[in-house]
Protein backbone atom coordinates (compact mmCIF):
# COMPACT_ATOMS: atom_id res chain seq x y z
CA UNK A 1 0.00 0.00 0.00
CA UNK A 2 1.28 3.48 -0.71
CA UNK A 3 0.04 5.94 1.95
CA UNK A 4 1.47 10.00 1.21
CA UNK A 5 0.81 12.68 3.66
CA UNK A 6 0.63 16.12 2.36
CA UNK A 7 1.15 19.01 4.34
CA UNK A 8 0.06 21.86 3.39
CA UNK A 9 1.16 25.51 3.45
CA UNK A 10 3.05 24.62 7.05
CA UNK A 11 4.35 27.64 9.09
CA UNK A 12 6.81 26.08 11.46
CA UNK A 13 8.91 24.00 10.10
CA UNK A 14 9.14 22.04 13.49
CA UNK A 15 5.98 20.95 12.63
CA UNK A 16 7.43 19.16 9.59
CA UNK A 17 9.93 17.68 11.78
CA UNK A 18 7.10 16.63 14.41
CA UNK A 19 4.68 14.66 11.36
CA UNK A 20 7.86 13.38 9.84
CA UNK A 21 8.55 11.82 13.19
CA UNK A 22 5.03 10.54 13.62
CA UNK A 23 5.01 9.12 10.17
CA UNK A 24 7.60 7.00 10.81
CA UNK A 25 6.92 5.64 14.14
CA UNK A 26 3.89 4.32 12.49
CA UNK A 27 5.55 2.80 9.36
CA UNK A 28 4.67 5.58 6.99
CA UNK A 29 7.65 6.94 4.41
CA UNK A 30 6.31 9.00 2.16
CA UNK A 31 5.79 12.90 3.08
CA UNK A 32 4.80 16.07 0.58
CA UNK A 33 4.90 19.25 1.67
CA UNK A 34 3.43 22.39 -0.77
CA UNK A 35 4.38 25.79 -0.01
CA UNK A 36 6.10 25.09 3.15
CA UNK A 37 7.02 28.72 4.77
CA UNK A 38 10.31 27.44 5.50
CA UNK A 39 11.77 24.04 4.27
CA UNK A 40 14.34 22.39 5.06
CA UNK A 41 15.19 24.43 8.07
CA UNK A 42 16.86 22.98 11.12
CA UNK A 43 13.85 22.95 13.62
CA UNK A 44 12.46 20.39 11.19
CA UNK A 45 15.48 18.34 11.79
CA UNK A 46 15.92 18.41 15.11
CA UNK A 47 12.40 17.60 15.64
CA UNK A 48 12.19 14.54 13.11
CA UNK A 49 14.70 12.87 15.69
CA UNK A 50 15.19 9.00 14.28
CA UNK A 51 13.00 10.24 11.00
CA UNK A 52 15.38 12.77 9.38
CA UNK A 53 15.13 9.68 6.32
CA UNK A 54 11.40 10.94 5.89
CA UNK A 55 12.25 14.58 5.76
CA UNK A 56 15.67 13.87 3.43
CA UNK A 57 13.14 12.23 1.31
CA UNK A 58 10.47 14.51 1.70
CA UNK A 59 8.97 16.41 -1.79
CA UNK A 60 8.35 19.98 -2.19
CA UNK A 61 5.22 20.90 -4.82
CA UNK A 62 3.84 24.65 -5.32
CA UNK A 63 0.26 23.23 -5.01
CA UNK A 64 -1.71 20.83 -4.14
CA UNK A 65 -3.07 19.31 -7.40
CA UNK A 66 0.69 18.37 -8.53
CA UNK A 67 1.40 17.11 -5.20
CA UNK A 68 -2.03 14.64 -5.16
CA UNK A 69 -1.58 14.45 -9.18
CA UNK A 70 -0.87 10.56 -8.86
CA UNK A 71 -3.20 10.01 -6.24
CA UNK A 72 -6.24 7.45 -6.34
CA UNK A 73 -7.90 8.37 -3.14
CA UNK A 74 -7.78 11.96 -1.85
CA UNK A 75 -8.64 12.13 2.18
CA UNK A 76 -8.63 15.41 3.80
CA UNK A 77 -8.37 16.01 7.92
CA UNK A 78 -10.15 18.67 9.13
CA UNK A 79 -11.22 19.80 12.18
CA UNK A 80 -14.50 22.23 11.37
CA UNK A 81 -17.78 21.23 10.84
CA UNK A 82 -17.86 22.23 7.09
CA UNK A 83 -21.16 22.58 5.61
CA UNK A 84 -20.66 21.15 2.61
CA UNK A 85 -21.97 17.75 1.11
CA UNK A 86 -18.82 15.49 1.84
CA UNK A 87 -18.37 12.73 3.74
CA UNK A 88 -16.87 13.16 7.42
CA UNK A 89 -15.70 9.99 9.09
CA UNK A 90 -13.75 9.59 12.65
CA UNK A 91 -10.30 8.44 12.13
CA UNK A 92 -10.96 4.52 12.75
CA UNK A 93 -13.36 4.28 10.02
CA UNK A 94 -11.09 6.47 7.51
CA UNK A 95 -8.27 4.01 8.36
CA UNK A 96 -10.24 1.33 7.04
CA UNK A 97 -10.99 2.64 4.58
CA UNK A 98 -8.04 3.75 3.06
CA UNK A 99 -6.32 0.05 4.15
CA UNK A 100 -9.25 -1.51 1.96
CA UNK A 101 -8.43 0.82 -1.08
CA UNK A 102 -5.06 0.10 -1.08
CA UNK A 103 -5.06 -2.25 -3.92
CA UNK A 104 -6.43 0.92 -6.58
CA UNK A 105 -3.41 3.01 -6.29
CA UNK A 106 -1.51 5.24 -3.60
CA UNK A 107 -3.93 7.29 -1.03
CA UNK A 108 -2.90 10.97 -0.19
CA UNK A 109 -4.13 12.18 3.18
CA UNK A 110 -3.84 16.08 3.24
CA UNK A 111 -3.70 18.26 6.54
CA UNK A 112 -3.50 22.21 6.51
CA UNK A 113 -1.90 24.93 7.73
CA UNK A 114 -1.57 25.47 11.30
CA UNK A 115 -3.95 28.47 11.98
CA UNK A 116 -6.94 27.59 9.03
CA UNK A 117 -6.51 24.17 8.09
CA UNK A 118 -7.25 23.26 4.47
CA UNK A 119 -9.19 25.85 2.11
CA UNK A 120 -12.45 24.93 0.75
CA UNK A 121 -10.43 24.75 -2.73
CA UNK A 122 -8.23 22.06 -0.97
CA UNK A 123 -11.04 20.30 -0.01
CA UNK A 124 -12.74 20.13 -2.93
CA UNK A 125 -10.10 17.68 -4.47
CA UNK A 126 -10.89 15.62 -1.60
CA UNK A 127 -13.24 12.14 -1.87
CA UNK A 128 -13.85 11.87 1.84
CA UNK A 129 -12.99 13.70 4.83
CA UNK A 130 -11.82 12.89 8.33
CA UNK A 131 -12.01 14.24 11.71
CA UNK A 132 -10.85 13.26 14.91
CA UNK A 133 -12.89 13.68 17.75
CA UNK A 134 -12.15 16.13 20.45
CA UNK A 135 -13.43 17.50 24.04
CA UNK A 136 -16.07 20.31 23.92
CA UNK A 137 -13.61 23.09 25.86
CA UNK A 138 -10.48 22.97 22.95
CA UNK A 139 -10.93 21.12 19.78
CA UNK A 140 -7.58 22.30 18.05
CA UNK A 141 -4.79 19.83 17.48
CA UNK A 142 -1.39 20.62 16.76
CA UNK A 143 -1.25 19.41 13.15
CA UNK A 144 1.69 17.15 13.80
CA UNK A 145 -0.13 15.40 16.46
CA UNK A 146 -3.47 15.62 13.89
CA UNK A 147 -0.56 13.07 11.88
CA UNK A 148 0.04 11.01 15.05
CA UNK A 149 -3.86 10.14 15.60
CA UNK A 150 -4.37 9.68 11.89
CA UNK A 151 -1.08 7.31 11.09
CA UNK A 152 -1.55 5.04 13.90
CA UNK A 153 -5.61 4.33 13.13
CA UNK A 154 -3.81 3.73 9.94
CA UNK A 155 -1.29 1.02 11.75
CA UNK A 156 -4.07 -0.87 13.25
CA UNK A 157 -6.19 -0.76 10.36
CA UNK A 158 -3.44 -2.28 8.33
CA UNK A 159 -2.12 -4.70 10.67
CA UNK A 160 -5.71 -5.82 10.86
CA UNK A 161 -6.51 -5.84 6.83
CA UNK A 162 -2.52 -8.15 5.99
CA UNK A 163 -3.57 -10.55 8.99
CA UNK A 164 -6.01 -11.69 6.65
CA UNK A 165 -5.51 -13.24 3.44
CA UNK A 166 -8.36 -10.94 1.67
CA UNK A 167 -9.15 -8.51 3.63
CA UNK A 168 -7.87 -5.40 1.05
CA UNK A 169 -10.16 -4.61 -1.47
CA UNK A 170 -12.94 -4.93 0.57
CA UNK A 171 -14.98 -1.94 1.31
CA UNK A 172 -16.80 -0.97 4.47
CA UNK A 173 -20.31 -1.88 5.01
CA UNK A 174 -22.57 1.27 4.46
CA UNK A 175 -24.92 2.32 7.02
CA UNK A 176 -27.93 0.66 4.85
CA UNK A 177 -26.28 -3.16 5.26
CA UNK A 178 -26.28 -2.29 8.73
CA UNK A 179 -29.41 -1.74 9.12
CA UNK A 180 -30.59 -4.94 7.27
CA UNK A 181 -28.23 -6.64 9.60
CA UNK A 182 -29.47 -5.43 12.57
CA UNK A 183 -32.80 -5.84 11.32
CA UNK A 184 -31.90 -9.13 10.48
CA UNK A 185 -30.80 -10.17 13.71
CA UNK A 186 -34.26 -8.74 15.72
CA UNK A 187 -35.71 -11.00 13.79
CA UNK A 188 -33.76 -13.96 15.02
CA UNK A 189 -34.04 -12.80 18.47
CA UNK A 190 -37.76 -13.06 18.16
CA UNK A 191 -37.93 -16.11 16.70
CA UNK A 192 -35.34 -17.39 19.21
CA UNK A 193 -37.62 -15.14 22.37
CA UNK A 194 -34.58 -13.91 23.38
CA UNK A 195 -35.34 -11.86 26.52
CA UNK A 196 -31.90 -10.20 28.12
CA UNK A 197 -31.66 -10.22 31.36
CA UNK A 198 -28.67 -7.72 31.71
CA UNK A 199 -29.41 -4.86 28.98
CA UNK A 200 -32.84 -3.84 30.68
CA UNK A 201 -34.24 -2.83 26.96
CA UNK A 202 -31.07 -1.80 25.67
CA UNK A 203 -30.86 -4.74 24.24
CA UNK A 204 -30.30 -3.94 20.55
CA UNK A 205 -28.19 -0.18 21.30
CA UNK A 206 -25.77 -2.38 23.08
CA UNK A 207 -25.42 -4.57 20.44
CA UNK A 208 -25.32 -1.71 18.03
CA UNK A 209 -22.58 -0.55 20.09
CA UNK A 210 -20.66 -3.42 19.93
CA UNK A 211 -20.39 -3.40 15.84
CA UNK A 212 -19.94 -0.09 15.56
CA UNK A 213 -16.64 -0.28 17.36
CA UNK A 214 -15.84 -2.56 15.27
CA UNK A 215 -16.29 -1.22 11.91
CA UNK A 216 -17.46 -3.98 10.08
CA UNK A 217 -16.32 -4.44 6.33
CA UNK A 218 -18.97 -6.30 3.47
CA UNK A 219 -17.52 -9.95 4.08
CA UNK A 220 -17.91 -9.75 7.66
CA UNK A 221 -21.63 -8.43 7.33
CA UNK A 222 -22.47 -11.29 4.75
CA UNK A 223 -20.75 -13.98 7.10
CA UNK A 224 -22.70 -12.55 10.11
CA UNK A 225 -26.28 -12.82 7.73
CA UNK A 226 -25.23 -15.92 6.54
CA UNK A 227 -24.87 -17.40 10.28
CA UNK A 228 -28.36 -15.50 10.95
CA UNK A 229 -29.77 -17.40 7.77
CA UNK A 230 -28.62 -20.72 8.68
CA UNK A 231 -29.99 -20.51 11.74
CA UNK A 232 -33.46 -19.44 10.97
CA UNK A 233 -33.03 -22.35 7.39
CA UNK A 234 -32.19 -24.94 10.62
CA UNK A 235 -34.88 -24.06 12.53
CA UNK A 236 -37.76 -23.51 9.79
CA UNK A 237 -36.71 -27.25 8.18
CA UNK A 238 -37.11 -28.68 11.81
CA UNK A 239 -40.73 -28.07 11.33
CA UNK A 240 -40.66 -25.15 14.00
CA UNK A 241 -42.99 -22.17 13.22
CA UNK A 242 -41.63 -18.76 12.91
CA UNK A 243 -43.61 -15.03 13.23
CA UNK A 244 -44.19 -13.73 9.75
CA UNK A 245 -41.72 -11.55 8.49
CA UNK A 246 -41.26 -9.56 5.31
CA UNK A 247 -38.40 -10.48 3.15
CA UNK A 248 -38.44 -7.07 2.05
CA UNK A 249 -36.66 -5.81 5.26
CA UNK A 250 -33.48 -7.94 4.00
CA UNK B 1 -14.20 10.02 36.02
CA UNK B 2 -10.86 11.30 37.21
CA UNK B 3 -7.54 10.58 35.35
CA UNK B 4 -4.69 12.75 35.85
CA UNK B 5 -1.77 12.31 33.24
CA UNK B 6 2.06 12.38 35.37
CA UNK B 7 4.92 13.51 33.36
CA UNK B 8 7.97 12.01 34.71
CA UNK B 9 11.52 13.52 34.58
CA UNK B 10 10.82 15.58 31.58
CA UNK B 11 13.86 17.01 30.35
CA UNK B 12 12.31 19.62 27.51
CA UNK B 13 9.45 22.00 28.68
CA UNK B 14 8.08 22.34 24.93
CA UNK B 15 6.99 18.21 25.41
CA UNK B 16 5.02 19.69 29.01
CA UNK B 17 3.31 22.26 26.54
CA UNK B 18 2.48 19.82 23.72
CA UNK B 19 1.17 17.20 26.24
CA UNK B 20 -1.14 19.59 27.55
CA UNK B 21 -2.45 20.79 24.34
CA UNK B 22 -2.90 16.75 23.44
CA UNK B 23 -5.09 16.26 26.59
CA UNK B 24 -6.98 19.45 26.73
CA UNK B 25 -7.76 18.35 23.06
CA UNK B 26 -9.23 15.11 24.25
CA UNK B 27 -11.09 16.36 27.08
CA UNK B 28 -8.19 15.67 30.23
CA UNK B 29 -7.42 18.76 32.23
CA UNK B 30 -5.33 17.37 35.68
CA UNK B 31 -1.56 17.17 34.78
CA UNK B 32 0.92 16.42 37.37
CA UNK B 33 4.69 16.99 36.87
CA UNK B 34 7.51 14.70 38.57
CA UNK B 35 10.88 16.38 38.66
CA UNK B 36 10.55 18.48 35.31
CA UNK B 37 13.86 19.92 34.28
CA UNK B 38 12.77 23.26 33.88
CA UNK B 39 8.88 23.92 34.67
CA UNK B 40 7.09 26.82 34.52
CA UNK B 41 9.03 27.50 31.34
CA UNK B 42 8.24 29.84 28.42
CA UNK B 43 8.50 27.12 25.24
CA UNK B 44 5.77 25.04 27.50
CA UNK B 45 3.52 28.18 27.53
CA UNK B 46 3.84 28.69 23.82
CA UNK B 47 3.29 24.75 22.68
CA UNK B 48 0.38 24.54 24.84
CA UNK B 49 -1.70 27.13 23.29
CA UNK B 50 -5.06 27.50 24.05
CA UNK B 51 -4.48 24.81 26.87
CA UNK B 52 -2.61 27.28 28.98
CA UNK B 53 -4.86 26.63 32.20
CA UNK B 54 -4.23 22.76 32.23
CA UNK B 55 -0.78 24.26 32.33
CA UNK B 56 -1.37 26.75 34.92
CA UNK B 57 -2.99 24.02 37.26
CA UNK B 58 -0.32 21.50 36.56
CA UNK B 59 1.25 20.25 40.42
CA UNK B 60 4.89 19.40 40.15
CA UNK B 61 5.80 16.65 42.99
CA UNK B 62 9.02 15.35 44.14
CA UNK B 63 8.62 11.80 42.94
CA UNK B 64 6.03 8.98 41.42
CA UNK B 65 4.74 8.01 45.21
CA UNK B 66 3.50 11.64 46.05
CA UNK B 67 2.01 12.26 42.46
CA UNK B 68 -0.04 8.91 42.43
CA UNK B 69 -0.93 8.63 45.99
CA UNK B 70 -4.25 9.46 45.62
CA UNK B 71 -5.20 7.21 42.46
CA UNK B 72 -6.55 4.00 42.68
CA UNK B 73 -5.46 1.99 38.89
CA UNK B 74 -1.60 3.48 38.04
CA UNK B 75 -1.12 2.84 34.44
CA UNK B 76 2.49 2.93 33.01
CA UNK B 77 2.82 3.92 29.24
CA UNK B 78 5.91 2.18 28.06
CA UNK B 79 7.58 1.56 24.81
CA UNK B 80 10.20 -1.03 25.59
CA UNK B 81 8.82 -4.56 26.13
CA UNK B 82 9.65 -5.53 29.38
CA UNK B 83 10.62 -8.85 31.02
CA UNK B 84 8.29 -8.55 33.90
CA UNK B 85 5.36 -10.07 34.77
CA UNK B 86 3.02 -7.18 33.85
CA UNK B 87 -0.12 -7.47 31.78
CA UNK B 88 1.12 -4.86 29.07
CA UNK B 89 -1.81 -4.03 26.86
CA UNK B 90 -2.72 -2.00 23.33
CA UNK B 91 -4.02 1.92 24.15
CA UNK B 92 -7.49 0.73 23.22
CA UNK B 93 -8.25 -1.88 25.51
CA UNK B 94 -6.09 0.17 28.33
CA UNK B 95 -8.66 3.05 27.42
CA UNK B 96 -11.44 0.81 28.19
CA UNK B 97 -10.07 -0.45 31.54
CA UNK B 98 -9.65 2.89 32.34
CA UNK B 99 -12.93 4.02 31.40
CA UNK B 100 -14.69 1.24 33.44
CA UNK B 101 -12.56 1.28 36.16
CA UNK B 102 -13.63 5.21 36.91
CA UNK B 103 -16.23 4.51 39.69
CA UNK B 104 -13.30 3.18 41.66
CA UNK B 105 -11.09 6.47 42.45
CA UNK B 106 -9.03 8.52 40.38
CA UNK B 107 -7.03 6.86 37.73
CA UNK B 108 -3.08 8.30 37.00
CA UNK B 109 -1.34 7.36 33.51
CA UNK B 110 2.22 7.27 33.63
CA UNK B 111 4.41 9.08 30.97
CA UNK B 112 8.36 8.76 31.26
CA UNK B 113 11.31 11.14 30.56
CA UNK B 114 12.38 11.55 26.71
CA UNK B 115 14.94 9.24 26.65
CA UNK B 116 14.98 6.77 29.06
CA UNK B 117 11.00 6.36 29.83
CA UNK B 118 9.64 4.83 32.99
CA UNK B 119 12.32 3.29 35.32
CA UNK B 120 11.47 0.26 36.56
CA UNK B 121 11.24 1.50 40.06
CA UNK B 122 7.95 3.78 38.30
CA UNK B 123 6.67 0.57 36.57
CA UNK B 124 6.94 -1.85 39.77
CA UNK B 125 4.25 0.67 40.99
CA UNK B 126 1.81 0.20 38.37
CA UNK B 127 -1.16 -2.39 37.80
CA UNK B 128 -1.41 -2.13 33.80
CA UNK B 129 0.97 -0.86 31.08
CA UNK B 130 0.37 -0.12 27.81
CA UNK B 131 2.42 0.18 24.97
CA UNK B 132 1.46 1.96 21.52
CA UNK B 133 1.57 0.11 18.51
CA UNK B 134 4.77 1.43 16.27
CA UNK B 135 6.22 0.13 12.96
CA UNK B 136 9.02 -1.81 12.30
CA UNK B 137 11.19 0.93 11.55
CA UNK B 138 11.13 3.61 14.23
CA UNK B 139 9.50 2.43 17.44
CA UNK B 140 10.29 5.99 19.39
CA UNK B 141 7.31 8.11 20.09
CA UNK B 142 7.66 11.96 21.04
CA UNK B 143 6.40 11.39 25.03
CA UNK B 144 3.65 14.42 23.98
CA UNK B 145 2.50 12.16 20.63
CA UNK B 146 2.25 9.25 23.18
CA UNK B 147 -0.12 11.26 25.67
CA UNK B 148 -2.27 12.56 22.58
CA UNK B 149 -2.78 9.14 21.11
CA UNK B 150 -3.66 7.46 24.51
CA UNK B 151 -5.80 10.75 25.51
CA UNK B 152 -7.51 9.94 22.05
CA UNK B 153 -8.52 6.88 23.05
CA UNK B 154 -9.44 7.68 26.22
CA UNK B 155 -12.17 10.05 24.47
CA UNK B 156 -13.25 7.24 22.49
CA UNK B 157 -13.59 4.36 25.20
CA UNK B 158 -15.31 7.54 27.84
CA UNK B 159 -17.35 8.45 24.91
CA UNK B 160 -18.80 4.57 24.21
CA UNK B 161 -19.09 4.46 28.00
CA UNK B 162 -21.09 7.39 28.91
CA UNK B 163 -23.43 6.23 25.36
CA UNK B 164 -24.99 3.69 27.82
CA UNK B 165 -26.48 4.12 30.95
CA UNK B 166 -24.71 0.87 33.00
CA UNK B 167 -21.26 0.53 31.06
CA UNK B 168 -19.48 2.29 33.63
CA UNK B 169 -17.50 -0.16 36.15
CA UNK B 170 -18.13 -3.42 33.91
CA UNK B 171 -14.71 -5.03 33.34
CA UNK B 172 -13.33 -6.17 30.05
CA UNK B 173 -13.89 -10.15 29.15
CA UNK B 174 -11.12 -12.00 29.81
CA UNK B 175 -9.36 -14.28 27.18
CA UNK B 176 -10.92 -17.37 29.27
CA UNK B 177 -14.43 -16.08 28.77
CA UNK B 178 -13.53 -14.86 24.96
CA UNK B 179 -11.94 -18.43 24.47
CA UNK B 180 -15.99 -19.98 25.86
CA UNK B 181 -17.51 -17.56 23.39
CA UNK B 182 -16.00 -18.57 20.19
CA UNK B 183 -15.79 -22.35 21.72
CA UNK B 184 -19.77 -21.54 21.92
CA UNK B 185 -20.71 -20.38 18.84
CA UNK B 186 -18.35 -22.72 16.85
CA UNK B 187 -21.24 -25.28 18.71
CA UNK B 188 -24.13 -23.10 17.17
CA UNK B 189 -22.36 -22.85 13.71
CA UNK B 190 -21.83 -26.77 13.94
CA UNK B 191 -25.76 -27.36 14.89
CA UNK B 192 -27.24 -25.27 12.48
CA UNK B 193 -24.66 -26.74 9.59
CA UNK B 194 -23.39 -23.33 8.88
CA UNK B 195 -20.70 -23.45 5.61
CA UNK B 196 -19.06 -19.91 4.78
CA UNK B 197 -19.12 -19.52 0.95
CA UNK B 198 -16.68 -16.19 1.39
CA UNK B 199 -14.07 -17.00 4.40
CA UNK B 200 -12.62 -20.19 2.65
CA UNK B 201 -11.70 -21.95 5.57
CA UNK B 202 -10.97 -18.77 7.88
CA UNK B 203 -14.06 -18.54 9.46
CA UNK B 204 -12.82 -18.55 13.20
CA UNK B 205 -9.88 -16.71 12.30
CA UNK B 206 -12.29 -13.50 10.78
CA UNK B 207 -14.93 -14.00 13.88
CA UNK B 208 -12.03 -13.66 16.01
CA UNK B 209 -10.55 -10.90 14.37
CA UNK B 210 -13.75 -8.91 14.25
CA UNK B 211 -14.92 -9.33 18.00
CA UNK B 212 -10.79 -8.36 19.10
CA UNK B 213 -11.36 -5.08 17.37
CA UNK B 214 -14.38 -4.63 19.33
CA UNK B 215 -13.10 -5.17 22.59
CA UNK B 216 -15.90 -6.60 24.49
CA UNK B 217 -16.47 -6.24 27.79
CA UNK B 218 -18.01 -8.90 30.53
CA UNK B 219 -21.71 -8.17 29.67
CA UNK B 220 -21.63 -7.93 25.92
CA UNK B 221 -19.89 -11.18 25.85
CA UNK B 222 -23.23 -12.12 28.87
CA UNK B 223 -25.17 -10.77 25.90
CA UNK B 224 -23.89 -13.32 22.95
CA UNK B 225 -23.69 -15.98 25.03
CA UNK B 226 -27.02 -15.78 25.84
CA UNK B 227 -28.56 -15.37 22.62
CA UNK B 228 -26.87 -18.55 21.45
CA UNK B 229 -28.06 -20.43 24.40
CA UNK B 230 -31.91 -18.87 23.09
CA UNK B 231 -30.59 -20.40 19.64
CA UNK B 232 -29.68 -23.64 21.11
CA UNK B 233 -32.40 -23.81 23.59
CA UNK B 234 -35.47 -23.06 20.97
CA UNK B 235 -33.92 -25.73 18.99
CA UNK B 236 -33.62 -28.53 21.21
CA UNK B 237 -37.38 -27.50 22.36
CA UNK B 238 -38.28 -28.02 19.18
CA UNK B 239 -37.25 -31.60 19.39
CA UNK B 240 -33.93 -31.17 16.98
CA UNK B 241 -31.46 -33.43 17.63
CA UNK B 242 -28.14 -31.88 18.23
CA UNK B 243 -24.94 -33.08 18.20
CA UNK B 244 -23.26 -34.84 21.61
CA UNK B 245 -21.37 -31.76 23.12
CA UNK B 246 -19.31 -31.42 26.76
CA UNK B 247 -20.74 -28.72 28.92
CA UNK B 248 -17.47 -28.42 30.58
CA UNK B 249 -16.38 -26.07 27.60
CA UNK B 250 -18.54 -23.46 28.90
Amino acid sequence: MSICIVLVGISHPGNIGSAARAMKTMGLASLRLVAPERFPATEATVMAAGADDVLARARVYADVASAVADCGLIVGATARARHLPWRVVEPRIAAREVASASGEGSVAILFGAERTGLSNEDIERCQLLVSIPTGDAYGSLNVAMAVQVIAYELLLAQRDASSSDDARGIPLASATEMERFYAHLGEVLEEVDFRDRNAEGHLMARIRRLFNRAVLDQNEVNILRGILTAIQGKRRRAGQPHPSRTDASR
